[in-house]
């Protein structure tokens, strides 16, 4: 299937879990249907193909990496962080319903994707505890980076302090998309299981380096947020420490390891790779 | 065992769940060992021990559901919610490390929660599932209900929306602490559930009317924060709606109603009739 249809499948089932009417439901669907690359179900999707899992297990997990995404979203926008008032092409969640609506929206999603990811019963129940453990520990984990990242705000860091803060902010999430489609076989090996870490590892890396590039390089209309809004928050970013030219040169190596190491999978990995190779030439 | 000693046993299982040093660990611990009645763990643990469940298995739970109420209190009182900058006699966790880090320590909190939820593993996978979607659909709950708490600011309201929107904000967390304790007995008859599904119900709007009492006729020492904050907001209250000496009168009844419930439950309900009767006499 192509990343294309994984897209369209995720944004399916999104729209069926927030099909309910409640008190947040348009607050909620405002951000979750505004679009976005959905990266990291593609993630989720293309791992579980790879190993041969029905789609229709993986479609929880997918909707559950997504909408924990997205709560985060709406809070690293509130005016106490990184105050961003446009994402996805709009207006941020708090421009549009207010800042206790969008704290509110931000935390019922996120209670959202536990409750999706335990639902589907066809799911062995060994195999959904560690799927929450593995979520509830990577939501843990961003919250955590984006504490780190509000502190060094106006801070001269090392190189060392911005790689572990992005491991935590963008790399823990990314590494369960992936973790989450693999945990779905319920055979995985030891072996399959610790290169997808360390390629998830490299990928989450890479994919926030050339986030920080293309937050310098890239326009507004095709990032569907504010061009330079890094620096001109005076964040300590990738190109700030580094050079454009060698931050450009770390994140294609990133993706190159991730590329080889995947290669050792026990599996007919193509699916993976053709990924990472979409993901080297993304200009957003 | 005692009220007092199942506060301390959740007092010490969270201090061990937040002893490992991160980026909110300070944020956390500050909220979440400040105190408070811990009566939702209380609630939890009395319920397990009525049917003889192990409390060692109710320690996950009891903590779980501790943390959903801390992580609600912290946003909750926000200023772009309640504004309140009091809480259990300490300055708000807001007022103490800024709106930034409040938000992401309630954040962090709420993701603790299913992990802590699920890291016991000699508890059965089928019930740590079921453990998961109940407190996931009461978190969810919640924000629902703040959201309409919020909505309904300075507004005239009717009996039935107040009673639907505490229902939310307050009987769901309150009504799940119950629920936890009786689903860790792996073979719940249904009619112990249905039974203990009414008297939570019960339980939780009695807590909340007698909220909305207290918080007009106690101080704030005792209170631990603002007293009459509600009607200093102008936010709609059971006194406000029904006067106090109905509002008294339909607590009480409530709690009656609750009490009288569960005498059919078919296992010994006196810890949990002793409860009912502690909070009916409550001051705080």
């Amino acid at each position: 299937m192509s990343f294309d249809n994984y897209r369209l499948r995720v944004n399916s089932c999104l729209d069926t879990h927030l099909s309910q009417s409640s008190a947040l439901s348009e607050n909620m669907r405002y951000s979750v249907l505004a679009g976005g690359k959905r990266f990291r179900p593609i993630l989720t999707y293309t791992t579980a193909s790879v190993f041969g899992v029905d789609l229709a297990h993986a479609d929880s997990c997918a909707c559950a990496v997504e909408l924990i995404h997205i709560y985060s979203l709406i809070h690293d926008d509130l005016p106490a962080m990184d105050d961003d008032d446009m994402r996805h092409n709009q207006p941020a969640n708090h421009t549009r319903f207010g800042v206790g609506q969008a704290i509110l929206s931000g935390d019922a999603l996120q209670a959202l994707a536990f409750d999706v990811l335990t639902k589907n019963d066809s799911i062995d129940s060994g195999i959904r505890v560690t799927l929450v453990r593995q979520l509830a520990k990577a939501a843990f984990s961003m919250a955590e980076g984006q504490s780190i990242d509000l502190s060094i705000v106006s801070k001269k860091v090392g190189i060392d302090l911005l790689y572990s803060m992005h491991g935590k902010k963008t790399g823990a999430l990314l590494q369960c998309a992936v973790m989450l489609g693999a945990l779905l076989k319920p055979d995985l090996s030891p072996e399959d299981k610790a290169i997808l870490t360390s390629f998830s590892e490299d990928i989450g890396l890479a994919y926030q380096v050339q986030d920080d590039v293309l937050d310098v390089s890239t326009s507004d209309a095709v990032l569907g947020k504010r061009q330079n809004s890094d620096a001109d928050k005076d964040k300590p970013t990738f190109p700030s420490i580094l050079g454009m030219e060698e931050s450009i040169r770390v994140y294609k190596s990133l993706y190159q390891k991730a590329s080889k190491r995947i290669s050792q999978l026990s599996v007919d990995e193509s699916p993976l790779r053709d990924l990472t190779e979409k993901l080297i030439s993304r200009t957003f």
